[in-house]
């Protein structure tokens, strides 16, 4: 069938599994990408939405790079926002609401197009090795195909089950087969795995809901987009409604408790905290009396809408009653209840920090299987395994970030170094230096990088190049340019800041709160040099960023420094921490498991104390 | 979960479940559409068109009563042909090649814009009855909804199993799951069961082909479309492309023949004779060492491709290799092997005119269920059940398309009658008044119908009334107005027809074969009456045909006018066969389990003899 040996296998065809093959074959390795259902490739499972907090970061970093997850977002989205904006710029956090059936079509279009890129249909139950290293894939039909690496991107494929209440089935999603084979064969080459949950809200008829009682949630006025590249800006927009439940609602739910999977201990597996059940909410925080509900449409026309905010695996009848006492909500139909499902995955600490499996060489694992949730977290995994594979093949070095580069890094490097027990998902607060890893430098951090290894384009390159260039110039503008009283007093005067008595620089009067670019815009000289240089809104925010944050992030690219320091010290591979008596019994444990590569990496593992990472220094140091 | 008794449940989100739907909800009924995934809703499971011969004048007739599937065929179309342009339009038959995801895409949205259809995802597993008369239904999930009517369109996953080389697996569709329990019921309450075998061909990577060495076939460089509403006329099409099999292709296929499904006896059910695979072709024609093969692209901007004429249950890596030996697929890539499929139907024979069960009231069958194949069969039969359920359950007179008004009419007497051992598809032949049924006049014959029952809008009765009423004028024209010899003789001699030698009636020389409408507007009497009543291309269309087919059609006519005294001969339900001694016994037999309600539907019983018939004419005539 297939007459020739692959590069690249992936397998799985969703948020994962599509950067992945796009990231390999981009850069050169033949790819197929295995499916089980070429027609679904690039489904939005859950809400369908990009990004927010701290995954809109990672959505631009995946553009950044060359990957396609901001592309096909901005092509298909029908509402922008950018969150946090009232917030310093560390913590603004682009979202899109997309058009659930586009942005699989575009994912698909968008994969049709790589030259290197085939595609099969075929569920693949088994991998094929050659002694410790992958060669190929076995398929449900029996097909065996030669490959010199493997991505696996399952999902929640991997035996998954569906609950319902009491009910319980097969699947990988709501009206899907789940997939078999690969779970035990990987446990019986070693593998740990383990049991996660996540659930998924009712989908309902928007023709049924009052939204004139419930409150509009329009996108921003000016909407912007991820993609640095020429993507579309969007003209029109859908709304969003925001409704709350109420103690009937909770009251209503509680009466399917006793035959909830979550609680009667069908379900054994840990779910995504930070994105609980309904029953998961009222349950845990039974002082509080009302939730939130976002009601996001499914797509420019469909009438399908999304129930943000009720995900839930309760009883069907028990779903459909409770949400019919949500204001608004009174008439609801039900398109289909909400469901949990049960999936394999492997502990995260059984790879490198490319993501290939420390136990089969050029074997990697992206997205679910690793234990995280959502797309953000699942897109960038399965670009940096892509791009991890393509490399290792063409013998060149792994394409790491660190925590200090980009929010992928510290996904990455928090997955196999601490593991995660519960569904992984990315916020700001998990990274150190979220000043430096903001959404608006994604480009001027990564691209370079994306070009370097042959992802991301010229075009790519040289749009951030000029971003940087202009914006550069534009802050020693304001480092050069003197202003007189005169001019600034009135400014300063209508934000309450104290005038000024002589000249000064720019600079110094614009990193002042409360004054913005808009304000400096009105000065003659600033509105010149625009004019003259030609700089764009892009241009403009960056540079208004770089001089009023200049301190914090002078500050944390210097702590970023310093714990470089401790990033250059290597530990060999092989290194025998048996030996080193001083170090505690737990710490050796963790540490013959995780297998650092760095004291830095060793510092971050939980149980590793300060003192065994000057023990490790001393004996490192010789 | 539904607080309310539904008027029809539709199980099935097809073809046939699709229109079914449609109908019975725009007719009034609250209405219910019960699919396994409400994502694959008008899902072209096979090939990507709809149309051809026969078939493209019953989507036309669909479309006259008020059905979807002509605007939705017209909106994703990439390529539209009138086929057997060259014969007389009684032979004139539209084809689309359709963009499969916009297909579906239109489906849904045309679907989700009807107010009283409401949609449920979940798999209907069993039906409620009370009695003789079915009541509601039952889904995995353990609901129970209640109806006043149900209509199956199951298709292909009642226990469908896919067969490719000799591996099987149950499944509906590739990459779908089957449908259980519904059969089973139905068996127990003495329903009649067998099974069918349908296949499909092998998708490929469009990248893959050389189109060089194809014989392109492009769409009509003027194309129409199916609906005689406003929907849009292609201005850009994509090309199809043909390509052959040969001698060594047949070779290489023949060494999978030992491992075939359909020769090693694993599938025992019998599939459509008119659409057979390659395999069956080989081994039915072995003198022929080519057959055609038709390359038709899946949509507009995919490389999908779907290879028509090579359906295929070979292993599928005899698949792989025959095709690669085909001209242009040197080089091919697979998307997805070609598979049969087995699926359990329901004799229609069991089922009334209207499309309901005999033995089960207000349970309505339509689509593969029944034992046909195709589309336009499936779309059909959907339309005149949910007509039909909608109807009963108002009281009102069931919805009967008799032979000679429409193609749909023959479809369901021949299933009811006659029943079918294969999968039926529609033919010209089939229709004993092709003349009057053709795809041109589907509006004069059906719309007033469809308005009547309340289906087919005011507008499209409007549009319908005046195309009539000007034809007529134009016709009436033809037929007052005389031309004289120094006007006519010169497009007679072009044509190489007689010259005239006085005037007579335009009819006359307008009825002679090879003068066209084309001609006639070279006059400037007729171009003068065309301009002055506004006439567009329809109506002069339609005008041409009532002038020049003006004798074929008046014959026929007359013939069913003739046949219609025997449908007018009405037999009881319950009319005791037993006692006519005078009938031969097989014909006893057989009348007793179709139960004809005419005389003439007795006559087209197989095994019926004219003889018999005239003892039944003689009786009932008392």
């Amino acid at each position: 069938m297939f007459d020739k040996e692959y590069d690249v296998i992936v397998v799985g065809g969703g948020h994962a599994g599509a950067e992945a093959a796009a990231a390999a074959s981009t850069m050169g390795s033949k790819t197929l990408l295995v499916t089980m259902n070429l027609q679904t490739i690039g489904q939005m499972s859950c809400n369908p939405a990009m990004g927010g907090i701290a995954k809109g970061q990672i959505v631009r970093e995946i553009d950044a790079l060359g990957g396609y997850s901001g592309i096909v977002a901005d092509k298909s989205a029908i509402q922008f926002k950018m969150l946090n904006k009232s917030k310093g710029p560390a913590m603004w956090s682009p979202r899109a609401q997309n058009d659930r059936m586009r942005f699989a079509e575009e994912w698909r279009l968008a994969l049709e197009n790589i030259p290197d890129l085939d595609f099969y249909q075929d569920m693949v139950s088994g991998l094929i090795l050659d002694g410790d290293r992958v060669i190929g894939v076995r398929t449900s039909l029996g097909l065996e195909i030669r490959t010199k690496a493997v991505v696996l991107t399952n999902g929640t494929f991997l035996n998954g089950l569906i609950h319902i209440g009491d009910k319980q089935f097969g699947g990988g999603r709501a009206g899907e087969r789940a997939a078999t084979g690969i779970t035990e064969q990987l446990v019986s080459l070693g593998f740990e795995s383990g049991r996660m949950k996540t659930g998924t809200p009712p989908r309902v008829d928007g023709r049924s809901l009052d939204y004139s009682i419930m409150i509009p949630q329009p996108g921003d006025s000016k909407p912007d987009k991820f993609s640095y590249l020429d993507t579309p800006i969007l003209k029109a927009q859908r709304d969003c409604f925001m409704t709350h439940t109420s103690p009937v609602v909770h009251e209503l739910l509680r009466e399917g408790f006793d035959r909830s999977p979550m609680f009667n201990g069908r379900i054994k597996s840990v779910g995504p905290r930070y994105c609980p059940s309904i029953e998961d909410k009222i349950n845990r925080f039974a002082d509080r009396d009302s939730h939130q509900i976002f009601v996001e449409p499914e797509g420019w026309n469909t009438v399908e809408v999304y129930v943000n905010g009720f995900s839930t695996s309760l009883p069907e009848e028990v779903q459909f009653r409770a949400l019919r006492s949500v204001k608004g909500f009174e008439k609801v139909k039900f398109f289909r209840p909400g469901y949990a499902i049960e999936y394999d995955y492997f502990p995260p600490t059984q790879l490198r920090h490319t993501l290939e499996t420390k136990l089969v060489g050029n074997l990697y694992f992206a997205g679910q299987i690793n234990g995280t949730t959502g797309y953000e977290e699942a897109a960038s995994q399965g670009l940096m395994a892509g791009i991890n594979a393509h490399l290792k093949l063409n013998e060149r070095d792994p394409f790491i970030l660190s925590r200090d580069e980009a929010y992928i890094g510290v996904l990455v490097d928090d997955l196999i170094t601490k593991g995660t027990e519960e569904p992984y998902r990315m916020f700001t607060s998990r990274a150190e230096y979220r000043t430096l890893l903001r959404q608006d430098n994604a480009d001027l951090r990564l691209t370079p990088k994306g070009y370097e290894i042959g992802l991301a384009s010229k075009e790519r390159l040289e749009r951030m190049e000029e971003k940087e260039r202009k914006s550069n110039q534009f802050v020693r503008f304001f480092k050069e340019t003197s202003i007189g009283p005169e001019e600034i007093n009135p400014i300063l005067e209508s934000v309450d800041s104290a005038v000024v008595k002589q000249s000064d620089k720019m600079f110094k009067v614009f990193s002042r709160p409360r004054v913005t670019m808009g304000h400096m815009l009105q000065l003659g000289s600033v509105a010149d040099f625009v004019k003259e240089k030609g700089l764009n809104a892009e241009v403009m925010e960056q540079t208004e960023i770089q001089v009023k944050y200049a301190g914090y992030i002078a500050k944390e690219k210097n702590n970023a420094d310093k714990l470089q320091r401790l990033e250059n010290v290597k530990i060999p591979e092989d290194f025998n921490y048996s030996e080193l008596n001083s170090l505690s019994f737990e710490a050796r444990e963790k540490l013959r498991k995780i297998r650092p590569t760095t004291i830095s990496q060793a510092s971050r593992i939980s149980g590793v104390s300060p003192n065994d990472i000057s023990v490790l220094l001393v004996y490192m140091g010789r």
